[in-house]
């Protein structure tokens, strides 16, 4: 690699990381270029020969907390021996946790919407996409019958779901709830929800 | 009331109609106060005479969201005969369309936040909470044996969960979903956690 594409790439991660720095102190609305650029030290507008524009720049940034997350999940997964339903009981909890311990970043997840007319990029879509894979495995291994697409609704639904609680229950309004009562009523939900499943068998 | 008084009342309801059609159509993001005083007709500063600042303006826009909702619900739930699971069903998909029908207003309920170190005022927070009744009636006919407070935070779950397989559902991005098959899935899903919290007794 050339010496100014190395510099550029070095300038490129500082960006990101100050950009997830600032969005994880004051969330997405507080993340404005011109301070990242203060920051890493360049030219206001040398922001764009970095990245395409603010859209890249924040999935960049969404990009190492799914990998975070990603991580977090993955620990969980091999933190002891479980059936498919404690698993996914254990991957709803832990999903809960790195929601409380990343609050921001994890947030900024679902907030970015895209400039209009603009589409997500697939990069970002399948990075997405393979966390579904947590979920999708002990899925598979509880509905043996089921067919792929099927398993992918159904994989679907249960992460909204929790999502749900999840988001409603960190938001800081009306129903903010202690994260210890969150985590238990979170088990106690998605064990209600494969037990109905289950006995469904639809 | 005196000629001035009523003048203020009726511009105030002006105000808050034209606030609800600006979110209606650009989401909470599209709201510019100096647009909707040319709306009605007054200088920009005098929306402040007529409401206490922007959080008001989008507490009273969602106040009429809520009765609208409140609203529905009850259709919904004087449509026909219904056991106590199955009105919870039904309660689910009737969220699920308002949610669809009345996308913006019904988001910016939820991405509203206040200025920072303001506290949503009690009047709001009740109207809020008069809306888990819907959930907590047929809650309280299916565990006739749970108190109050458990009552209530299974309504709180059960909305929850609700909300985010709608708000993920009908997310433009990469988990949308046909509106058809989202009440399907919600109504799968609802009457599994129903089943599955009835097999518990906890």
């Amino acid at each position: 690699m050339s010496k100014a594409l190395e510099r550029r790439a070095k300038l490129r991660e500082a960006l990101i990381e100050a950009a997830e720095r600032a969005i994880a102190a004051k969330g997405l609305g507080g993340l404005r270029t011109r301070d990242l650029a203060d920051e890493i030290g360049i030219a206001n507008g040398g922001v764009y020969n970095l990245v395409d524009d603010l859209d890249e720049l924040i999935l960049r940034v969404g990009s190492r907390t799914l990998a975070r997350l990603d991580a977090s999940l993955s620990l969980a997964e091999i933190s002891g021996p479980a059936t498919p339903r404690e698993m996914l009981v254990r991957i709803a909890v832990a999903y809960c946790d790195f929601a409380s311990d990343n609050l921001e970043l994890w947030r900024a997840l679902f907030e970015h919407r895209m400039q209009p007319g603009k589409e997500v990029p697939d990069w970002a879509i399948s990075e997405q996409m393979e966390l579904f894979g947590h979920i999708y495995r002990p899925l598979a291994a509880l509905f043996p019958k089921r067919d792929p697409q099927q398993l992918g609704i159904t994989a679907r639904s249960l992460f909204s779901a929790v999502h749900g609680m999840v988001a409603l229950g960190l938001e800081q309004k009306l129903i903010a709830v202690p994260i210890k009562a969150l985590r238990s009523e979170i088990a106690r939900l998605v064990q209600a929800m494969i037990d109905g499943l289950l006995a469904r068998k639809d």
